[in-house]
C-alpha cells in the first residue's frame, strides 16, 4: 500500500485485526471514534449504515466487523477521503464499504431521505464563533473545528438521512449536551440511550456518546458511566475490552 | 408536639440533628429529596430560597442547615402543609422556614417575578395521560403524579420564580431527562450542573439532579455518578456521608 508524506499504517483495533492509514499532521483516530463504533446498535444482516465526517474511514472500518450490511462513509477532505479509501483496499473491504467525497449537507439531495438504518457521525466538536479559524483550512482545524458544517447542520442531516425508526449515533463533548438533545428533539431524533465517558473516577465527564431513534417516543436511558481509566492511570477492564473489539 | 393518625417522628439526617413528621400512608420523604437537598448551590447568608411541591417540608428542613437565608416553602395539600408546619415548630426554625399552603403556579403572581435566588423542586415524577389518577386524588397519589401540575407547570413557575442569575434545582427520573433539558431551555433556564445517581455499579441510572442558571450560557458540566449502594447492598461511603448531613 502506497503512503504519502508522514503516513503511517496503525493497527485499528489491538487485536491486531486491521490496520488504517493515518498521519499525525493530517488526522490520526481518536478514542472518541472507537468508543462511538462500540457503542451505536448496528443492523447486522439487514439495511444500511451511513457514516458521516467519516475522516479516515476509522468508523466505518470498525462497523464492518460487528455488521454484513453495506456501509458509506462521508469525507469532505479530499485528503482523508484518498486515505480512508486506501485504508478499506488494505483491508479487503471494497465491497462493504464505499467513501463519498462530498459534503455531509448534499446527501439527502444524493441519496433521498430516509434511506439509512443506522446514521454514525463523529463531528467537529468545537464552535468557531470568530473567523480566526475560518482561515485556517488546514486538516486538522476542519476536522476539529465547525469551519465546514454546524453542529445543527449535521444534526439535521442525520435527521433526514435516517429512515423513520432508524438510529443516529453521536459522540461529542458533554459541554455540548443540551444542544445536542434539544437539536435532535428539534429534528425528531428522540434521545433513547445516553452514555458518559469519564476519564477517571470522581472527574467530571469529557465525552458523550448518544444515539436517537427518528420519530421515536420519549424514554431515554442513561447507560452506566464508563471510565477511561484507573487510578493508577492504566485502562480500565471495560475499555481495555472495547480496545480489543470485545463486544 | 401533636401526632395525627398513624404520624411517626423520623430522624431526618442520620446524625439526629433534626427530626421530621411523616407518615407511611400520607408522606414520607424520600432519599430524592435528601440528594437534591445535598445537590444544590445554596445561598448561604444572602439571598432567598424558595422550595416548590414541598410535602412535609423536608428540603426546607435541610436546607437549613446549609443556609441562613429565608427559607420559602409551598405544598398544595393541607395535611402536608399542616405536617410541614409542625416539624418546622418541632426543630425550632419558623424564623427561617415559612410554609405557604397554596397551588406552585400562583406563587409568581404572590411573590412577583424574579426574587429568588435557589428554586428547589421535587416534582411528581409520573405523567397521568389517563384520567385514573385524576379520580384518584389521595396524598401518596397528588404526590407521585402530574395532577395538580404538569412538569412544564413546573418548569414554567421555577423560571418565574427565580431571578436572572438565580438558580433552579430539581430531582427527577432519568427517563423525563430529555423532556427536562428541552424545558429548561425553553423557560430559559440553562442547565449548568447535571448529575446521575445509579443504584449501583453497572445499572442504569435511576435518578436524576439538574441545576440551571436563569439566563445562564450555554455549558454544562456532567458530575461524576453517584453510586447508592455497593455490590454487596450497603450504603457507599458517598451517599452515607450526605445521609449523615456531611456536605
Amino acid at each position: 500500500m502506497e503512503l504519502k508524506e508522514d503516513e503511517r499504517i496503525d493497527d485499528l483495533l489491538a487485536d491486531q485485526s486491521m490496520q488504517i492509514i493515518q498521519s499525525p499532521s493530517v488526522f490520526a483516530f481518536s478514542l472518541d471514534a472507537v468508543l462511538l463504533a462500540h457503542f451505536a446498535n448496528v443492523p447486522i444482516k439487514r439495511g444500511k449504515i451511513i457514516d458521516l465526517c467519516s475522516g479516515n474511514g476509522v468508523i466505518p472500518l470498525l462497523l464492518s466487523q460487528q455488521s454484513q450490511v453495506p456501509i458509506t462513509g462521508v469525507e469532505i477532505q479530499d485528503r482523508l477521503f484518498d486515505m480512508a479509501n486506501r485504508s478499506i483496499q488494505m483491508n479487503q473491504l471494497t465491497d462493504q464499504i464505499k467513501m463519498i467525497h462530498g459534503d455531509l449537507k448534499d446527501m439527502p439531495a444524493l441519496f433521498g431521505n430516509d434511506k439509512f438504518d443506522l446514521v454514525t457521525v463523529n463531528p467537529p466538536y468545537f464552535p468557531t464563533s470568530s473567523k480566526k479559524h475560518h482561515n485556517h483550512n488546514d486538516y486538522l482545524t476542519i476536522a476539529r473545528h465547525e469551519v465546514f458544517c454546524t453542529l445543527e447542520e449535521v444534526v439535521e442531516t442525520c435527521s433526514k438521512l435516517a429512515k423513520s425508526g432508524g438510529k443516529v449515533a453521536m459522540v461529542h463533548r458533554p459541554s455540548r449536551f443540551i444542544d445536542i438533545v434539544t437539536l435532535f428533539r428539534t429534528y425528531k431524533i428522540e434521545p433513547k440511550r445516553i452514555r458518559f465517558v469519564y476519564p477517571k473516577k470522581d472527574r467530571e465527564a469529557n465525552m458523550l456518546l448518544i444515539e436517537g431513534i427518528r420519530d421515536g417516543k420519549s424514554d431515554v436511558k442513561m447507560l452506566p458511566p464508563l471510565y477511561a481509566f484507573t487510578d493508577e492511570g492504566e485502562y480500565t477492564p471495560e475499555l481495555e475490552g472495547i480496545l480489543y473489539g470485545r463486544k
